[in-house]
């Protein structure tokens, strides 16, 4: 059915470099299973790893499928129950609290925590969206908001699971706009306790995670008011639910019910009325109440503060990156293995029915989308280790933290948008067997559809990324502040802001060979997709700050701003094209199998000519590209398709889904060929 | 929220001119509801209402919301039994059977029926499904492929419901490619019986609908074996089950199990085991066996005998774009209804925070939605008013009925592909909220997903219009039948060929005028969308035809379809835009008054223009647009959009859903004021 060869040979990957949380125990470490992947599948897996390769290695071959796989035809009730125990699980095979400090059992290793994050999306996204809420939103609430001795009480209880906590941000009224939260915590210096309310129908907490059945603890964001005085959005640690699950008195849980997926997430709404707690219970590393009842911070300005805090948010937003982009790779591999085996149609000349996978139409829709995927692994392998990278440095760069949470926005908005249509493209791509919730697809798209919503709304994140460009990043703003925007932009904006990145002189060197090279070429030139990437971005945010200059002293600041919402966005949208090319090109500059290296320079070829067929339109229209190379693109588009197809099996399995864990039932046959549970190899 | 204005009197619609199937019974013809629309939104329904307006009205006026609209918490065993029950609640609403000759208790309407099945889309999907199974394919087969004997014997257990049916045509190994289905109907003159058998594990039928658990017969698509001889592809009536529900013997009934959606479509697998029935169960108008047990048949050759058989599907693929265009129209209303009443972000100089509508972006999601939703209403309308016009005709009209089967095909496959991507846009731009299924959206969604699939996978579909528009509708061919293309391209294709309709020469007007228009004025000027979206096809099927003529000597015919599968997919998709904009041209025509007629226009420019946008790329490198007016284009799509932001709630009144059907918690403060249930008008 396809040209690849197998290998016979299979040479386990180093797991013993890998350290593991206390949470799990040795016996986790041994592989339990064992892939045969193609030399090449193998070899882009590898290339694909980056600093946490073995980490994810160690993943693949010690945990079960069972953990990982859930029966889609479990009820909402049976789902909750699976999650939990599947969650447990997981714990036990080292999959959390990598982010926590050494000394309550983790291994400060943040980056680390989103690679854990992202092993659990290669199975069920209930677990992923529970253990994020519980050991990620919560208990990294905790750790990068709280102080040692938040640590020591909080966390201990948090790893073992006894104390299931959950993450009270979004209210009904307010979800994107965060600072405008209604919740009131507010400080009585009678009893030395924080009373916290919820002032209106509105205030509601909703759609919380772990709220409606599990969660004992919350981490709620609040407008803390001391002495009268507000200082905007803080977090308190107020208890829901006593050990034994009753609700603790004045707190009012409710249950959202169905949704487009989670079943095993028992998202909630939280009524606060008048819930008193100790006012240590404030998270205040950042800003708190001392013993005189005064409020103090380090950081001057309620809103410098604010966005300090809200920073810690930059971890959720890479980890639903990943996660998104595990969803893809997943959903990929299952339309990609089942096109090489469904067969439809004779013709002439061709051997049986035809392979779905030889059709050029079914060529165009999987291989540039798997192009994108491997496109967007290097991109969040990236930040990852950034994230990490930043971490440990003993001086903190404010100037970096403020880069890297631009780009994880972007980031997160970008892989989930290609998430959601590359998942319902595939389903397509199975035909009636891709609707059977058998087959691995439709759960999958329900679960990961919200990805686009939470940790930021898509449409508020890629504003964000267009002022952090427009600031050059060395200033953030309030989510949508509109009139500063306008302003600022009119003030201080000079041109596009290139980021220090390791892969910068590669990058620089690669686009200055593309001006030389004669125009028959350019089509493959790298130097060429460079250049044009960024140029597009440039002009995109030059005009836009010219256009925000020019309306800077409108009357009604909002029309000003709103007449150039689009071209906002889409000065984020071609800068995040950008940041994904170039990871993509870094990626492949450190991979050294020179057969590796060849199929990724082609899919990173296939990724940048999509990609500018896409946008075709623009090019031409601003006179970067003339009509003939505009149809030049698309033919070369076609002509990568069919050199890839040969490919087809090697690339998803370098996607790094074990076949085991793509739970689809019209894949069996070739699972049980090609995958031997229980066959320890270490 | 809005600047429009809503009228306090109320003028119900005629309903007396709308007869009723026999099985609803009188009191189904009272209204029992009544909603309040405005002005402009009452007038756009009438404006879309076409022929079949007056069914529209009576089923918004009678059918009761608990009908329509089901609780999304019901597991699968509940959502079935729920999807029956309302099943029967709507016939007695005289929804089914519309298409029935009259004799049988039916309206010998097929476009009513089309309307029956759309109207029941404006609820829940899966009683939708569970009907169109029902009564169309099942009951429209017996119609369309049997004889009076047939249509007495088998149709009013049908249309009573005693007798469920089911449409036993996809098997697991294939399913777009139905010519190579594997069952077999073995005539054995011995007992003058038919044996019907699955001879392989890859021939069970799957899918099908009601075989779960209700169907009692199947209509079973399998090979005519009459001595010895296969005739190809015919249909025999088999029953499945008892009266008891217990399987016939030699009949192995399976459950296809949890789905993407359709909770309450029991579909399932049916294997046969060398069953016999009566030679009569043969639908044997087109081709048969007679007394001596001979094959006769007043079509000669299989293959064309095969596509008159199949020309039967064009009413469910109607259906299929009907009820999909319905989905899209619901999922817009409830975004729509929801963007005018949620704020987020405080704005300077705006009252309160901004109302989601005003935020350009969320115009730009929503507004060229609504668009295209008008656009595809009138496709819609045009093919169904066709179907039954041509039906209606004393002499058939080969020609007329082959486009007719093109137009279908690419309808639904359009019109679906739009509706997946509205549902989930519409879902994200609902937020947390629109993830939860109690707001109308995801099951929405799950459910119409797989209107992709059904009825027709959608790239076979587009394949199968282009290769209608290469042979001018005079011949159809196999529906992958590649060398068959390419030598017929090369033998006769020769320039674009144009329907004779009723808007064709306002169309040819238009353009006309259109020539002689100012550069400036071209932006607005329908003349000039119509030229270039007639343009654009006209050049992209010659350019195709020159391609296949130039490969029509190919040694390797695969290799030589495959080169130009994306352009051909696109002659399709071209087609299709033109002949959309056209049914939206002559939609408007049909309007007389002024406003409404004002409204559509600008609806209908932007259509337009979106579509030359998204196409901008190729018009550019085709040379006909220019830089400057293609960056033109796009500032007015942002200036209509502008416009048509008042009219945002007419706009949606306009699309036909009524609030109670919306079945959206998130909007029933607003139901509640706009809507009482029992309030009859007439």
């Amino acid at each position: 059915m396809t040209t690849s060869t197998q290998t016979d040979t299979h040479t386990p990957r180093p797991s013993t470099e890998v350290s593991m949380p206390a949470a799990a125990g040795d016996q986790a470490r041994r592989p339990r299973s064992d892939e045969r992947l193609t030399e090449l599948g193998e070899g882009l897996r590898r290339a694909t790893g980056g600093r946490y390769g073995p980490v994810r290695d160690l993943a693949r071959a010690t945990v079960p499928a069972e953990v990982m796989v859930r029966d889609p035809s479990l009820s909402v009730p049976e789902a909750r129950a699976w999650t939990n125990t599947s969650l447990r699980r997981l714990v036990e095979h080292g999959m959390a609290g990598s982010g926590f400090p050494v000394a309550q059992g983790g291994l400060d290793d943040v980056g680390r925590s989103c690679v854990d994050f992202e092993m659990t999306a290669h199975g069920d996204l209930s677990v992923t969206v529970k253990s994020g809420v519980h050991f990620g939103l919560y208990g990294g609430a905790v750790t990068a908001l709280g102080t040692p001795w938040h640590h020591e009480t909080f966390l201990p209880p948090n790893l073992s699971m006894d104390q299931v906590g959950c993450y009270a941000m979004t209210e009904y009224g307010h979800g994107s706009d965060v600072a405008s939260l209604e919740t009131t915590h507010t400080y009585d210096p009678a009893t030395d306790e924080i009373v916290v309310h919820s002032p209106t129908p509105s205030s509601t907490k909703t759609y919380i995670g772990a709220a409606a059945e599990d969660a004992h603890i919350a981490a709620v964001y609040g407008q803390l008011v001391v002495d009268g005085t507000s200082h905007g959005v803080h977090v308190v640690l107020v208890p829901v639910r006593d050990a034994d699950g009753t609700p603790v008195p004045g707190v009012t849980l409710g249950d959202n019910g169905a949704k487009g997926g989670l079943a095993g997430v028992d998202n909630g709404t939280i009524t606060f009325d008048q819930v008193r707690v100790p006012r240590a219970h404030l998270l205040d590393r950042f800003g708190g109440i001392d013993e005189q009842g005064r409020y103090v911070s380090d950081i001057e300005g309620d809103s410098k503060r604010f966005f300090t805090m809200l920073g810690t948010l930059v971890r959720g937003r890479i980890c639903v990156a990943a996660g998104a982009g595990t969803a893809s790779r997943k959903a990929l591999s299952i339309a990609t293995r089942y096109a090489l085996r469904r067969r439809q149609f004779s013709a002439p000349g061709y051997q049986g029915d035809v392979v779905l996978m030889d059709y050029l139409a079914h060529q165009r829709k999987l291989l540039p989308a798997i192009a994108t995927g491997y496109a967007h692994t290097f991109a969040v392998n990236e930040v990852v280790e950034r994230l990490q990278e930043l971490h440990e440095m003993p001086v903190k760069d404010q100037e970096a933290q403020r880069e890297l949470e631009t780009r994880a926005a972007g980031l997160k908005a970008v892989v989930t948008r290609f998430g959601n249509d590359t998942l319902q493209m595939c389903r397509e791509a199975c035909g009636g067997a891709g609707y059977l919730a058998e087959n691995g697809l439709t759960v999958l798209r329900g679960d990961a559809d919200v990805f686009a919503t939470f940790e930021g709304d898509n449409t508020v994140l890629l504003q964000l990324v267009a002022k952090g460009l427009l600031s050059g990043y060395k200033e953030m703003w309030g989510d949508l502040d509109m009139r500063g925007m306008v302003q600022f932009a009119a003030r201080s904006f000079g041109g596009q802001f290139v980021e220090a990145t390791a892969a910068r002189p590669l990058v620089e060197r690669l686009r200055a060979t593309a001006a030389r090279g004669s125009e028959d070429d350019k089509l493959l030139d790298r130097g060429w997709h460079l250049a044009m990437f960024a140029d597009r971005e440039r002009h995109v945010l030059e005009t836009l700050a010219t256009r925000m200059r020019r309306r800077a002293g409108d009357e009604d600041a909002f029309a000003a701003f709103n007449s150039h919402q689009d071209h906002l966005l889409m000065a984020a949208r071609t800068h995040m094209d950008r940041v994904v090319l170039e990871a993509f090109v870094a990626g492949i500059d450190a991979c050294e199998d020179p057969e590796v290296r060849d199929l990724l320079e082609r899919l990173c070829t296939l990724y940048a000519l999509s990609s500018i067929d896409a946008d075709s339109g623009w090019f031409q229209a601003h006179n970067r590209m003339s009509a003939g190379r505009a149809k030049a693109v698309l033919a070369q588009v076609n002509q990568l398709c069919s050199e890839l197809r040969p490919h087809a099996l090697e690339l998803v399995e370098g996607m790094g889904i074990p076949e085991a864990w793509l739970n689809s039932s019209m894949l069996e046959d070739e699972t049980a060929a090609r995958w031997t549970p229980g066959s320890a190899t270490a």
